[in-house]
Parts: C-alpha cells; structure tokens; sequence
C-alpha cells in the first residue's frame, strides 16, 4: 500500500514559502506524534500532485528533514520519520535523583505522595464540599472581572496581590479572625504553600537554623522547611496543642496550627499560646501561625487567631481560601509583621512576580460583597451537623476510642484506647470509613499515641452515620475489649 | 454632640449570643478601621436603647473591648477607641531589612524595582498589545471551564499542571518552536519567573555553583540565581549573543536567551549554539534556555529553539504565555530533561503544589482549538509592521547609532556609535521615545558599548513615525556628529 499522510499539510497563504510551510509543518507532525517513529512518507511526486506543487519543494522539505534528522533516507525507498525518542534521549541519564548536576538537597528521592483513590463520599481530609459552593455566582463575578480586564492595557499587577484583593483579606480577616492589619501588610501567595516555602527561605539560614515543627504535624510544611536547610526540631503536640514547654532553648522558627492542629484537632490553649508568644519574644523567634481551617469554628467563644494576642510582631499569620471556597482557586496570604514586610515582598518578586489579576480581582469581589462570610456562615451550618453525627458515632465507639477535643476544622481525631489494638483498628477504620487517616502518615517518628483523624467535610450526615454503625459493629465482632 | 456609631450593628440570628455578637462586630470596625482610632462610643444606655437590647448586654460587650486592647475607658467619661497602630506595632522593628532573624541573603536590601510611570503607548518592552487579544474568545472558553468544574468534586490538580495543559503546551512548542517533548515533560509555572527561581534552587548549590549569566541581561533571573545562593559569573555578549568562549571552565549553569537575547536583541549563531552544547556535554553542565519572546519571528528562515538541538538532556527550556498573550495570566513552563523530571516535580510541589484549575483548562482549551496559533499568526504581522516602521527610523539615525541584527521578539536595540554621546542621547531618548531603555539597566556593571533597546509592542505605526522623526530631529540640532 502506498504510504500517506495522516493529515492534510495546509499550504494556504505560504506563497513564496511553499517549502519551508510544508517542512514546518511535517516536522511539528513528528514532533507532536502524528508522524510516528518508523512512519514511511508518502513518494514526493505523489505527495506534490496531492498538494498540487512542484516535485522539488516537496524533496526540498524533505531534505531539510533528514538534514536535521527528524527523517532517515533510505536507499532507493522511501524515507521514513526517525525515532525521536532515541535521537533526544540516547545520552540522557536515567530519571534518577542522583545526578550530580542537583543541589545536595534534591538528590535524596523526596517524592510527591501519589494520590489516593478515593470515594467521592469519604472521611478525607481537607477538601471542601463542591455541591454548596455558589458557582454560578462566582461565574457571573469572573464574567464582569474578564470584561472589566478587556478595557485596560495589559500590565504587569504587582506581585503582593492586587491592591483591592489585600485590602478586602484584611478586612475579612479582621472580621473573621480578629487579626488586626490592613492590606498593607498583605501578601496574596498560590495557597498556603507558597506562604510557607517564602517565609521559610526568608527566616532560615541552612545548615543553622532551627525550625519547632508540630509531631505529627502537616507533612508539606515540613517539607519547605528542610528545602530551605532548616534543621528540624519535632515537638510533640497534646490535647493542648504544641507542647511548648518542650520546645528547646535555641529554636528560632514555630511553625503551629493554634485553631485546630493538623492532624489532631486540637487547639492551642491560652496558656499555651502566651508562652509561645513569651517564648517568641524573648528568643527574637518567629512564630508561623498556620490557620489552615480556623474559620470554621463550632464553640461557643470562639477561638481568635494567635495572630490577635501578638504585640510584638512575633507572627506571620497565613491563611487560606482552599477550605473556604475551593482548592483548585490557589489563593493564600501572609499577613506579615511590619520588620518582615519588605524582604517578604523581595522574596515573593524574585519567586513570583505579578499577580494572575483576573482569578484575584473575583475574589476580591467575592470578599467584597460579602459572599464569602455569607458562604462560610452556611458551610459552617452543614459541617456542623457532620460533626455532630460524627461525634455521636464515635461516642458509640468510647469502649475503642476517645476523641480528642476540637473546636472548629473540618475533622476530628481520636486516640485509640489501647495502642496494641491500632493496627486491627486502623484496618477496620480503612475498611468501613475510606478516607480517615492515622496521626502516625504526619509523623517524623513513631508516635507515644496512635491517632486517627475523620474528615467531614465531603461525606453525608445519613452515609456518617451508617458507615459509623458499621464501623463500630466490625469493632465489636473483631476487637475485644 | 452624642457620639453614634458610623454603622449599624446587625444582631439578628444573634438570639442567646447578643453580646458576644455586639462585640465581634464592633471589634471587626475597629480593627478594619470603620471605627478609627481615638472615636468615642456612644453611651452604653443609648447604643442599647437603639439596638432593643439591655444596657448589660451593651456594658459586657464594651467591657470585653476594654479587656482586649481595643477600646480605652476613661473615668467619667465614654469609651474611646484605641490606637491599634501602637498597640500592634510598638515593640516592632522598624520595616529594615537589616533584622537579624532573616536568612542573610534577605538582609541586604534587594528590592523590587518600583514599576515606571508611562503613556499607554510608549516604547516599553515586555508587554504585549492588549487592543487586538481575542476577549470575547477568551470569556466564552473561562464559562465554559467555570461550568464543567461546577460539576465535579473539588480536588488538588496536580502541581505538575492539568494533564490537558501539559499536552496542549507540548504540541505547541513541537509546532511552532520545534521543541521535542511530551506533556510529561513539562512541568507548567507561574510565567518563566517561577520557573527560574525553582531550576536555580534544583541546580544551585549554596555558594558553590557557578551559574554564567547574560551581561547585560534579564536582572529578575539573575536575582533568582543569586537568591539560591549560585556564584555568579557575568559573561559578555555581542551580536553573535551570549560569548560562549568567553565562560571560565568552571560553570555549571548557562542561563542564556537564544532566541533573542535581553536586552540587545542578538539572536545565539549556530556556531555558539554547537559550542554552548559542547561545552554543557563536556562539563556536565546544564543550559537554561529563556525562550521568553521568541515565538515573534520576523526572519526567512525561523530560528529553532537551541533544545532542538539537544541530543543529551542538557536543556532546561522555559517558555512563558506572558508575550504571547498577557502578562496577568501568569502562565509558563518548563521543559525537562528526563534527569531532572522528578527532581523538578518535587520542587514545584514543595514550593507550590496544585493547579489553578479553571485558568489552566481556559489556557489548555485556547491552545488546543488553535487559537494561540492563530493570535501568534495575528499579532506576528502587526508587530512586524511595527518593527519595519521602527527599523526605518532607526536607519535615518545611522549618523549616531546601529541596531544590532536581530530576527525576533518585540524590541530592538542600537549601539550608540560615540560612547561619549550616550549621556545627551539617552536624555533625548527618554524624552522623545518614552520606555525605551539603556542596556545599562539591565547590567551587573559597567558595559563596554551603551546600548539602547527599543520595544514596539504597545505603539502604533503612526506614532512610531512620528516620535522617531523628532528624536531624529532632536539629535540633529543637539548631539554634533
């Protein structure tokens, strides 16, 4: 059979370049895959009858590809496309992280978790419920933000974030969270990773400086931490959160989650977060107050930032919107002490300069007009009924576990009873509530006390209950008391 | 005068918390400022008589202010508010950059440049023309990325970028800039910044690396190095671009702009090219190539990208959307040797995990409709006319300055024939040719040859001619040849 071309080249308006048109667009065909390693080309006279050109430009072109080697002649037969993937890669080393061309730090296989398969209803952790959000609002705000965007020059928005989104952050947090500042002292970051990889370049000197982590604590926070050379120093948590007072003399970092500690649930306790600002103060530490699902409050008093008991400018507030609107949005914040404003800037220009003005001028307005609050005011409502039904399961289950008190987030965790059960335990819990998770994935070490965490956030007050039942009538059949 | 309140407390769905209501909402004024520093409350009696509410309700409210900091009590008299300012920042440093607690790279004050103020049409560079962007395109693709996210569950994109998009990115460049890649190549950044600041914290080791950088050239690169803690090594370049021979033996890392280079506009010869290779082969050095506008060519024949070239994994090449469609976008990307795939995978991860899901599936819709082609296709020959036009005015000022050859891009630079001249030259320029810039700005220290460079993105034909005939004229009555 003759050989063709699995496309039509387009040599439209390529008067006068018929034959650098026609070699541009077979070669972008190899390149991209359309022309497959070991693919014969089609006769060049038949090729130019077909496109209705002269013989010579098609050889022309042609010849320009095997010059390049994307094309291997063949003596008296056809040319066929080369193999690009030995041609570019014969002398590559292989995808390890050994290669001596990386820094030190990259060489060791730190590796992204693979995600897990989950039910779209589980007990997982931090993610939102997509089914309240207003999308159609927040369609009809990006429709204006776009149109608004269509009638100004193109420029380059300063790369703290957009002026009208830092100042309506700063009020919403100072309505939410009582932390006192104005949008001066706002840095908009791509979620509350981005906070966390700046502030630690900024505070840490490699190889010196030691960073108080939570154990077990938010594993990525950690990870930014040891990329910037921070000598880790883990701390464990109770039912107060953070164990200051076990924190040793030379720390220079506190990385803490006060509202609801991640995994454990717990919140800082007032005595706790006076002595960590004593600490701060006295040490010239900084506090990272990471208040990763702090609006999301059940108590009766609730629960203000650490952020709002600071005189000192000892705490970088971070914050962000992937619990309150949607993950995939990418939007956190620092709110920075005045000493920490400039260099912060600096960091943030040299890693990420301008800000995306579109997605943050939505959120602005969607501060603004106050769809936030009125949005986390109903979460709140739907989560709070979860948490209930959640807490009442595992009440039924007290013979097993204790849950540790918690005040707000969108989970909670238990200490199993007896530390021998956990493995039996944990299998049941994987078994029957897909998505809870054991303290022991957020450790550095082995923990003193096993723990699991629940989520409530995208699962169902009927499905909590049922799978809480069956949790507990697996407990009762398999693990004696 | 009886003091009011500038805002009406709302207390409603406030029953069996009134004053804990009261007070949160007149806490959030204070802190947002609605209710500034050193205004007086209104009478608890009065405030308590408008609300409906008992006056005890109104007196524990003020009196858990008093007990925050937030509000000052006088004998005898009504409430003040206090001055937050003080009470947050009294202790604090002043904004230096000299704090101890930073990392030391971040206490010398390297700040942002502070953005210039110029005419909507000038001859600025790097920014492309906002008139002839498809808009009403670009809305419909944003509505219907916003609809087909409404009906999924949220998730965490991975930080690699959206699959669609990786695909989409790499056809394009297989297209139009002959880069031989698959989407598990690239790894999408936010615009080339991001991209540079994580290949330079991958490949940099601490006050090792000697990374060689275009002088002049792009200073936010150079920055990115610098911050990671590279040695840098200034290296010259000429109408040839980046000198290659003139690299000591000990670098590790070329940071170079083939296509075009920033700021002279010199596109890489073929000769350097093959000699920045082999000297990247022989070393086990890496090449980072900033593709940033070479997607506007204007030559016959179209130069390749330099990793087309690439036969050995040496090439990290970064490309951005930032020219070709909008800076505000903030979307780039790298294209990765196997080696540093993983590597690189985890940095983003670490550094900014997740995609920004809607704008990367607009993007990834706009690429693989065509329509980025189509708009380069566009925009390609509306710049060119500019540049003709640019190029003519340039010729009638051969008596004081030669451009410098160059194919590419949306800027054009000159060589000032008298070094002695460019002082009075340069003066004329900045007042004739507003946002045309000195090379000088854009280098580590003194150059051999001044240089101007010229952009033509934001300025139309007429006024290319016109302000080019007056800085003609300018020249001729005040800089003798």
């Amino acid at each position: 059979m003759e050989p063709v071309l699995p496309f039509a080249p387009d040599l439209s308006g390529a008067a006068g370049h018929l034959m650098g048109t026609l070699h541009q667009q077979l070669r972008a065909a190899i390149l991209d895959g359309r022309l497959a390693a070991g693919a014969t080309l089609p006769a060049s006279r038949k090729l130019a009858a077909e496109l209705g050109i002269a013989r010579n430009t098609v050889t022309g072109a042609y010849d320009l590809l095997v010059a390049e080697g994307y094309v291997v002649p063949r003596q008296g037969a056809k040319p066929v496309v080369a193999d690009l993937h030995t041609r570019q890669r014969v002398a590559a080393a292989p995808p390890t992280m050994e290669d001596p061309r990386l820094a030190p730090f990259w060489r060791t296989p730190w590796l992204p978790p693979a995600p897990r398969a989950l039910p779209e209803r589980s007990f997982r952790l931090g993610v939102p419920d997509h089914r309240h959000f207003p999308h159609a609002l927040w369609r009809k705000l990006t429709a204006q933000a776009l149109q608004a965007f269509s009638k100004r020059p193109f420029t380059y928005p300063p790369s703290q974030g957009l002026p009208e989104l830092r100042s309506a952050i700063a009020q919403h947090v100072a309505f939410a969270r009582a932390v006192a500042c104005t949008g001066e002292d706002v840095v908009v970051t791509s979620g509350a990773q981005q906070a966390f990889d700046l502030l630690a370049r900024l505070l840490v000197t490699p190889g010196e400086t030691r960073v108080a982590v939570e154990e077990p604590g938010y594993p990525p926070v950690r990870a930014a931490f040891a990329a910037a050379g921070a000598v880790l120093v883990p701390t464990p948590v109770d039912d107060e959160g953070l164990c200051v007072e076990c924190m040793p003399d030379d720390v220079r970092v506190i990385s803490v989650t006060p509202s609801h500690q991640s995994p454990t649930g717990a919140a800082l306790s007032l005595r706790r977060r006076m002595a960590l600002l004593d600490y701060a103060r006295a040490r010239n530490a900084v506090v990272i107050e990471d208040d990763y699902d702090g609006e999301f409050r059940f108590g009766g008093r609730p629960l203000d930032a650490l952020q709002t008991l600071d005189r000192d400018g000892l705490v970088c507030y971070v914050g962000t919107f992937t619990k309150s609107l949607f993950p995939a949005l990418r939007k956190g914040f620092v709110v920075a002490p005045a000493w920490a404003r400039a260099p912060l800037a600096a960091i943030k220009y040299g890693a990420d300069p301008y800000a995306d003005a579109v997605t943050q001028a939505v959120l602005a307005a969607f501060i603004r007009d106050g769809h936030l609050a009125r949005h986390v005011r109903k979460m709140r409502s739907i989560y709070a009924e979860r948490r209930i039904a959640l807490l009442e399961g595992l009440a039924a289950m007290d013979a097993w576990m204790t849950p540790i008190p918690s005040e707000a987030g969108l989970h909670t965790a238990v200490r199993i009873r007896d530390p021998e059960q956990m493995p039996r335990i944990l299998a049941l819990v994987r078994e029957h509530t897909p998505g809870a998770q054991s303290a022991a994935e957020y450790a550095m070490g082995p923990l003193r006390e096993p723990v699991i965490a629940f989520g409530y956030s995208v699962i169902d007050v009927e499905e909590i209950r049922a799978r809480m039942a069956a949790l507990r009538a697996a407990l009762a059949r398999q693990v004696p008391v």
